[in-house]
């Protein structure tokens, strides 16, 4: 139950086998852990002291995995930031819980000098990329080279791994404590639910600072299998990798896939090595699972739901999958709680509802973090009696089956009636002209709120307001369809693909209080 | 990460599903959950405090499940005590931990006076058997209609949920403490490894006293599948059972396993629906587990080494049993360790030892104890810096897999030379004529101690002490050969069908201190 843990065992039993290939690098079991003990070591000779802050602003590498290894290897506290952000934003993550040290890569280089500037105790910089390092920065090989492997600090299961900072979509960032026990326990009982694949290659292709792909890397780690990472999320580079490197599985967000399946060599590429495909993190239109899954038949497809407070707390396995669960649609669940995770659907007294009624989802079990880094009114709000509350809209079916309505906060309360969101997007989704869509509410004196939605177009597709409109009335009902509709060559997504409904709906609700958030 | 929560997610989930068959009683999740829920009540208003002990005394049935799931429930610990004991070792350990409520059914009814009689605080007995509860006793199932149901305490990880009795084989007992996060973990984690079978019906004909059969239970818990449950090991109702109710998995020991493939039945029942067959507790002998693979193609085989402080932390996948494993006798390891679970063979200097030299099994994980029932000596020799020391010999390949060689303490020294019972085990009951043997050292001026081998044939198998010593000398070096052969009706077996070594050696080593053990 402590995350370093993986690393002894696939010593002793896989030495030589490939544990990262990044651009044509590859390391060995025996090699990186030798590199995570140096560089564990080169962080303790840098004043990393038990329990430390270290933060990390990079994008995907081999070396953002030997980084949060070194970082538990040598005691302390890993604080993965937030590639989207700010200067001003990552500064206050770092000020918030006392960063010591930040490993820096090319792409950030330029926020360094205000970084330093700014934070209350400028950071020791590592440069962690591939050229020399600027002035002023440590150099990631040079430490390595120069250390010698210290000893595991064999943290306790209780003891703090990382502080994870959440935000971006919703509101100011608030630090998420998470032990080794959360973390360990988490990713353990989505293994004993979703059996890693033998000899599996696993792509990262989505932000490791975020705790779905992370938790994905841990669970490669618990596996002793091979991580394949790329920078960041580009469909050219993800199908090239599947092709070149014979990737087993994927852990993709759903605007993610749609960009996959939209590009134009997705067609002729040789996909079969992909075994399984997980997807979550946010809603996905019923007909691009329903595209996706006919284009990749065979693969095992599992929906997930998490969130950072409490890792991936369901999973919707590839039977809900198969024709039955295609047309019940089951296939739009993200399923149940896994072993060892609770979850219920409550009512604003906190009172479980019926099955079907939807409500919020809250969640009890060992991965649930214990709270927000020194913002104790938030924790107390967040966990009550042991039960995360999560903010998000749900309702279960007669089997336990979760169906994520929205955002509470997302909800829309147009005429007295409440609207969920992702039911109008799903709508607006089948429509063969729109490739992306967002619902908000925007006031309206009329209706109090007014349905409003936002729409990205295929390629050169044509479609005017008036046909999105009656392409939903014959969907939904009434005083779900969009009031007005707006047509955009881009969505706003966040760091994690997610669309930022917050920047949406600010212009509209500027200068009144609700709904900015 | 508490035990209850399983049934948490079960009620919610399947509700209507069979969760116990008993003798052809059959009970669903959410009548099992009422019952426990009400148990658990009726517990509390017989004085069960939180954290109070409450043994039970019992053969294996639906209640003793239940029993189990209604402690944990109201918030007690469990002493599940061992089925062959004496009155005065039951006494003890009832006495050891303070034990205030005794489940106790039909099979053991003679024994309660002494009990009674004897305990420094006499129990509370509650009657689980299906008739009248004698005069001074609880009944069950008038518990079960009296009381409401209460409340699940939801206990915290940490907080024990288990004392169970270690002994029999290896001197006196010691209450292994073991908490809800100790079990969870070692349970989940298994499961990890061992994908449950999907609306598989798993056979707990082992001793559900024992961490082995209760650990499989648990395990059946969390996957939310179906328990059918006999009272003790029978290899005629086993195979009834296997052919009535259609067993996926089984869990044995080897001796039951020889039982099983022995009985004349045996080649005339239906055995198809078996798909998994889990074994361990004690070395199989080679001809057998060849004999039985043979016996049952296509059923997967798992070896697992575990022990009460640890519970079961390696094993061996079906894999290892394929062709290539059993040329190559890897079908005879343990396996490795578990997700989570580290296991290192060292010498007595505490230092590791390269692959294939025999020492010491250390185990570091999370379902380790914390240590014995207010024994801090004994939990002080067995736990040295988070390592628990098994007294268990075995060596390691190189990748891994471990091969038990011998108790530490069944290790023979003869000439100057160390022999491992279990490699002349193996080369003995390789003789046709052998249904069963053991090994061990007796004195001898010559050498020491002089191998010394307890044989059991079978039926009417005819052999001589000089054709199992020349068999032996075919197979094994001189020194390792048995100077002494000894033929028995019946070998002495523990309550988990274990051989009580410590029995066939005491006779020799009367009056001497060593080896009795």
């Amino acid at each position: 139950m402590n995350l370093t843990n993986t690393l002894h065992r696939c010593l002793q039993q896989t030495p030589d086998k490939i544990v990262t290939i990044f651009r044509g690098r590859r390391r060995r079991y025996d090699e990186f852990c030798n590199r995570v003990a140096r560089l564990a070591g080169a962080l303790q000779a840098s004043g990393m002291k038990t329990d430390e802050r270290v933060g990390v602003l990079a994008l995907n590498s081999d070396r953002y995995l030997e980084t949060c290894m070194a970082v538990w290897w040598g005691g302390g506290v890993l604080n993965p930031v937030n590639i989207r952000w700010s200067v001003a934003e990552v500064v206050y993550s770092l000020d918030d819980c006392d960063t010591g040290i930040l490993f820096i890569d090319d792409q950030f280089l330029h926020m360094a000098a205000g970084i330093a500037k700014t934070a209350r105790r400028p950071p020791v910089f590592i440069y962690t990329g591939e050229r020399e390092a600027p002035d002023g920065m440590l150099s990631y090989e040079t430490l390595i080279a120069g250390h010698a492997p210290v000893e595991d600090a064999r943290r306790g299961y209780e003891d703090l791994a990382m502080i994870m900072y959440t935000g971006g979509t919703t509101g100011f960032p608030k630090g998420v404590i998470q032990s080794h026990r959360n973390i360990w326990a988490g990713c353990i009982q989505r293994i004993a639910e979703t059996p890693p694949i033998k000899g599996g290659k696993t792509l990262h292709a989505a932000p490791l600072f975020h705790m779905a792909a992370l938790s994905r890397a841990i669970n490669q780690f618990i596996a002793g299998e091979t991580h394949v990472i790329i920078p960041a999320f580009n469909a050219r580079e993800v199908l090239d990798t599947i092709e070149r490197e014979g990737i087993t599985e994927l852990g993709l967000v759903p605007t993610m896939i749609q960009a996959l399946i939209d590009h134009p060599d997705f067609g002729t590429r040789d996909l079969s090595s992909v075994k399984r495909l997980v997807y979550g993190a946010s809603p996905i239109i019923a007909s691009v699972l329903e595209r996706t899954m006919d284009l990749f038949p065979g693969v095992e497809f599992y929906q997930s739901y998490g969130l950072t407070e409490a890792m991936v707390v369901t999973t919707n396995p590839p039977e809900s999958h198969a024709e039955a669960g295609r047309r019940s649609g089951r296939s739009l669940s993200v399923g149940r709680g896994l072993y060892g995770t609770e979850l219920k659907i409550v009512d604003e007294k906190n009172d479980e509802v019926p099955r079907g009624i939807v409500g919020e989802i809250v969640i009890c079990g060992p991965s649930v973090t214990r709270g927000y880094w020194n913002k104790p009114k938030e924790s107390a709000d967040a966990l009550r009696n042991g039960w995360l509350h999560t903010g998000d809209g749900a309702y279960m079916d007669k089997d336990g089956y979760i169906f994520i309505v929205d955002r509470m906060k997302d909800m829309i309360v147009t005429g007295g009636e409440n609207v969920y969101s992702a039911e109008v997007e799903n709508a607006i989704g089948r429509h063969p002209a729109v490739m992306m869509c967002a619902v908000i509410g925007i006031p309206s004196d009329a209706w109090g709120e007014a349905v409003h939605a936002i729409v990205v177009t295929k390629g050169d597709a044509q479609v005017t307001e008036e046909e999105i409109r009656q392409h939903c009335h014959q969907l939904i009902a009434g005083y779900k369809c969009p009031k007005s509709v707006e047509f955009r060559p881009e969505m706003p997504l966040s760091g994690a693909g997610k669309i930022l409904k917050r920047d949406l709906r600010a212009p509209y609700w500027e200068g009144q209080a609700k709904k900015v958030n």
